[in-house]
């Protein structure tokens, strides 16, 4: 059984509405690695998408930058009842809560069949999991998820896609396949024609069915099925809930109850006739969720220097199928992190709060980067490019994700702590 | 000690005598997966090759959707005393016996010198498995297999190549390697030009070496070796066996005697000088055959709906090693399976009898198929896409191969069964 | 703790100074392994250096044998007294040692900082590892080692950079981080183009960052770190040590004598302020070497035709974690290996002494090779492929190493021995 008091997850949907768009020739995306890397950016999303209960921020997967580590990212920004609509991706995803409180609530869709298992379809259940600031949220390729935010204040999370991960035998892309609403693909109005001359009016996965072979499926009739496929639905991929959102948890007498506005028709319908999208049961009662906020937690802690937490599949080991970890640090005013790289993964560091002064240097000895990052950016440091870390005049905090389930960093002297506080030396 | 009780497989081996063409230049075969698919086809096999007892049918692997699954698929008939000649390929392959009933047998060439086992040479030794409809065959990557009916009706199976799996080091090219006979490249001849400016009247492997090495390595006299080349053999991958055909098994006492005719020479030379190619120990051991063909064994079962057979790693751990899985399903008259989607892995499905309305939708919410599939087609449905079939007026029995050793599907509504019987509803 | 009893090692640098010529375009590198081999051929190394006190040779990446493997090779030869700087690659490496005997020892660069293991800085340490003949070791990627001979003989040994592993998420171009001195990428200069328009000063890791920013990192004044960065050395890769090389080792106290010489400097300063570059504490724990090169241990023994030694991740699991293996083989005059393929790895054979007649034999039945390997010659025998071996006019020599970390070979007749003496037969 479920329990609600598990918070949940996972979001990330970009709307554009009346966005022309979707590639042609995407071939720029198909190959492997490349990571000649002259030089790197500290780099803000460059796409902005305003819902109507939220934001939707996508940083370009085409730069080099993401191409080389095979990620790409976005940001969501959840209003006050505002809900992140059902969707999956192609690719394993880590989610990082910047901003969020107990009170808000959300749940995968989980449960429902597995193949494997070799279930019958009464044990289908759906899980219901609470978050909060600091949480880290693993999503393997495929699962569906959403997010409602039912806190007085903006929900804000960053989310990392492995494109490049093994579980994802598409391609390069990232891909969204959304299980209601009608938003575009977050990713590809950034470098995309649009395929048919258009804005479709209709591009979750419901359009693409026929309307009275999902009324069979469903057991439904066709006029609640036009309202599932959201046709002429320009809200995007976050959605305000008039009245209560009312999902399917423990004890399930809750679910029966009928919902008062025209927004939760979605919810009100999956509830009737399913809801929660089923994923295997080793998958379901997995822990997804760990929270690295916590300075007590820290793995490393230097006085007048700061502290690093990090998360990867010994602590929770979800991680070790989708092979990524995090480290989650702070640095003091000053303060730095001595030069040191990562033995085999790439890390992609998001800047939480603060700013840091950043060298980069790659194999021929050269300076790749050397600059400021700032909150709210994200810099790449490929595989075994060494880097040094300074805080500026206030304290930095940033999330690394890392391509690895068991990220190590080397520093290039070991003695030494990995931190450094400004004034106790020289 | 290998037992007779069990059987084995393998197959697979298009023959396509005095016709030129392997190709010159490959380069669209090496990309990584690009799934940029617009429509998908119910697909027959486009190539036919008519052996002395038997048929090979081969579906073109450069297609856009077998280069989406990284897949290659082949469809053997095997007369009655009709032999496939001995064969690897550098793709793990899973087999699946369409027709064949237990009197068949066959065996893969096992057994032999593992280098990782440190074994000294005596321990080498066959495998014989019978088989029967509805079973199941995993092969790994370079393990070599042969096929003989001995039953009175012709043996019929499906095989997948998994070109892009991991232990596949060469290219996306699907290869067979021939240990007898004169075949040509069965996937070759749809796409490429003849390298040598005609048919070779020799392309076994033993046809590279040199007679007199290979004299000496075995310890005959240059005539034998002769034979064993099949110089101007075609007959083609699948021979007629005259006599009986005998191999080594136990009680090994059998190996000596003598066979009656020339197309048994092969089997004769290999008794005296080998045989039993080679495979390591934990693999010899290792179960590769299950049978998901009985109805009784399904692990969904829905009254007047249908039931789907689940073949995994938990049921079958070699295929833990080889990263696939396949599902056996049946549908009732009119009888359908619910929209769902593929988590982690691509499914590719063959129509085994009946037909079935298909529809397939993608990340954009477009129908990418809406159509029959009949009996002996194959479609892809790549990772994620969402489908839906529903029988046609008679029974629809399909099996799906899947890219992942633990595949799962997710339906779009959960807390219904995943099939659904016509007339129980609405 | 670390004992000086184990050795260690690692390698491999390769120092061209002067000279210009860094890839403007690589693309050429990032395909997929291409296997389309009509002809293989036994390579010489293609570039050499003289260093201060060693040699490095090369063997062109770009080669399509090499290409086709997935790797590079480099050979070492490190003259008495000789240090090989520290370094680390993108790729895992197996390094094999051709000649050196015990009184020579050499430290990778371990124990610091692992960010999984949320350890405090005290527990840093480096192993120190000594080397014999026939040894192997296993240097997972990103992991910095060096070597430094103290017999008085050259340690000459051979070294392969698996690029294609899924623990380089870089690109198919092998590259060394150099972590002193000031040597060009042993890869490079065989294909590329300066990037830069001339030769560089100061190509280590050091030199990319700021003065001031590695001397308050390290806590030293900026003199020392201008030592550091090495600029305008241009002793190469392997530089001669004055005096003794003093390293911490256990017992540690050692770690504190001064050293007498300029050249000894690298280390002196690392003995103050590090000096022991990090890897996770279960690396540090596992073993890393393997002797090969004793006949007692082999796994095949054939009288009057050779042995055969097989290293796999069951006898050194550290194997499993780089998914790499190798073979150590002799053949007495005139005996040979009997034809086989190796089932799902490449097999990259570098002769060690001796001279040998090989056959290599296609998936078409074609011969791709038949002629000599010699002493110092490398030979790619690619997945599948099937091949013989007969030793010439003298015993023959080899080690292999395979793409797999379990690699398997089947050969072609199973029930006789692998190998054949001559005059035993016929």
């Amino acid at each position: 059984m479920a329990k609600p008091s598990q918070l949940s997850v996972l979001l990330v949907s970009l709307v554009i509405l009346f966005r022309g768009c979707l590639a042609a020739n995407q071939q720029q995306w198909q190959q492997p690695n490349d990571c000649q890397i002259n030089n790197l950016e500290a780099l803000e999303p460059n796409n902005r998408v305003e819902c109507e209960a939220g934001v939707v921020e996508t940083w370009d997967p085409g730069h080099e930058q993401f191409q080389c580590a095979g990620v790409a990212v976005v940001r969501h920004t959840i209003r006050q009842k505002g809900l992140l609509l059902p969707q999956f991706s192609n690719s394993p995803q880590l989610v990082y809560i910047l901003q969020g409180y107990p009170e808000t609530y959300q749940s995968p869709q989980q449960g429902g069949f597995g193949e494997s298992a070799g279930r019958s379809q009464q044990d289908s259940h759906q899980k219901i999991r609470r978050f909060r600031q600091g949480d880290i949220f693993a999503l393997p390729a495929g699962v569906a998820h959403w997010c409602y935010n039912e806190g007085s204040t903006p929900v804000v999370a960053v989310v990392l896609l492995d494109v490049a991960n093994n579980d994802n035998q598409l391609d390069r892309n990232p891909r969204k396949f959304h299980l209601a609403g009608n938003p575009h693909q977050e990713f590809q109005q950034q470098r995309q024609q649009e395929r048919f001359g258009g804005h479709q009016q209709c591009n979750n996965v419901f359009c693409g069915f026929d309307t009275r072979i999902l009324a069979e499926a469903f057991n439904v009739d066709e006029r609640l099925v036009r309202r599932l496929r959201s046709e002429k639905d320009y809200r995007g991929a976050i959605v305000t809930v008039r009245g209560q959102l009312q999902v399917a948890r423990p004890p399930r007498t809750q679910s029966q109850r009928e919902y008062e506005e025209d927004s939760s028709e979605y919810e009100r319908s999956r509830g009737r006739y399913g809801g929660d999208n089923g994923v295997e049961e080793t998958m379901c009662t997995m822990k997804l969720r760990e929270n690295i906020g916590d300075p007590s937690k820290a793995d490393i802690y230097t006085q007048g220097a700061g502290h690093i937490t990090t998360l990867n599949s010994l602590n929770l080991p979800v991680l070790r199928w989708i092979q990524l970890s995090a480290e989650r640090g702070l640095l003091h005013r000053n303060a730095m992190m001595v030069p040191h790289w990562n033995l085999s993964a790439h890390s992609i560091m998001y800047a939480i709060s603060g700013s840091c002064h950043v060298q980069v240097v790659d194999s021929y000895g050269r300076s790749v980067y050397d600059g400021e990052v700032r909150r709210g950016q994200i810099m790449v440091v490929p595989q075994n490019f060494a880097v040094v870390k300074r805080a500026g005049g206030a304290e930095f905090e940033w999330i690394s994700f890392k391509t690895n389930d068991n990220a190590m960093i080397s520093p290039l002297s070991g003695r030494t702590s990995v931190m450094r506080g400004k004034g106790r030396r020289k």
